[in-house]
């Protein structure tokens, strides 16, 4: 294994600073230090990410040209050397917040995340991670997200990323609801994520 | 029936002017107005929406407050006279775009859209629409988003928002693969843009 490998991108998704998704964001990547990795947190909100594709970002990236923006750019090319992934945020609607949804929408672009080799062909996938890792907030029980609500989310993370990362394990945790968590229960939770990084083959 | 109720909101999203997004939300806003409604149109991207929740707007809506924003506020107001919603928008990574994710972060509000009673119980839905219509373009042809990536858009809009619009008639439609379409195949499916419209109860 080479060391570029050991890499690590943190990417973490709420509007309130302090908020627990903070704490397993950070939790999450002391977890991954320990791994003896380079880690990279991102705190979308506090770094002020643009969230929005433009209709000149949509057309270079259509051609697999990569992003002109340098915020944008410096995200791929770690993440293009990477071997974890884990993103952090709350289910909103069943989907990411916007602010996530727009890291997806333009860090996972054609050239980066997939090869488009022709308008038919099945995309080629491109990145090398070995985890992808998703650790979610809820206020909604998990049983009732998934009876009620279909878990949207794991079909978006599970299923329309992973199937784009073939030598990727894929993990999720929902913590919830948080609402009405105790202190006691947010510590056991984050104990939960040591444990979950810790155990990554 | 009272006047107001046939007010229909028709909320677009995709970056490019004179994508076929921006064909069906016109077609589908046309056919409204022949059933003699008042129609507002917004175009996410043309009006420069701003989708991303701040702190402030999180502990704002938390309480049922509303939206400062008036952009915002403007939206709510008319959703709540409202008798139809038609959201048009591309299929990206099986989630809306982070611009049409935002308006529903935001505009889909507590206070808007549901009331929490308490933390613990059900929401009550606020909303009196009819009709939820859902016009999705994609690049993915249908069969295989529904059985290799479990079509999570069918998730989040049919199931984690429809469930907060009991009274509301919810149709769904995925038009593509757009790409490779030709200009007769898009003449077409306006014409179902139309049709479907024209049948709503």
């Amino acid at each position: 294994v080479s060391s570029d490998v050991q890499q690590a991108l943190v990417v973490l998704c709420h509007p309130r600073p302090g908020s627990f998704n903070h704490a397993i964001a950070a939790r999450a990547a002391e977890a991954l230090r320990r791994r003896a990795g380079t880690v990279l947190e991102r705190d979308l909100y506090a770094e002020g990410f643009d969230p929005l594709l433009t209709p000149a970002e949509l057309a270079t990236t259509r051609t697999g040209g990569g992003a002109a923006d340098p915020q944008v750019r410096a995200q791929q090319e770690f993440l293009a050397a990477s071997h974890s992934l884990v993103v952090v945020h709350p289910n909103w609607w069943g989907k990411p917040p916007a602010m996530m949804a727009g890291w997806m929408d333009r860090v996972l672009a054609p050239g980066v995340a997939y090869r488009l080799l022709s308008a038919d062909a099945a995309p080629e996938p491109l990145l090398r991670l070995r985890h992808l890792v998703v650790l979610n907030t809820s206020d909604t029980p998990v049983s009732r997200e998934v009876e009620v609500f279909g878990d949207p989310l794991e079909q978006i993370w599970g299923r329309c990323v992973a199937e784009y990362l073939p030598d990727a394990l894929y993990l999720r945790h929902t913590f919830g609801p948080v609402g009405t968590s105790s202190a006691d229960e947010r510590r056991r939770w984050l104990g939960e994520v040591d444990d979950l990084v810790a155990g990554l083959p």
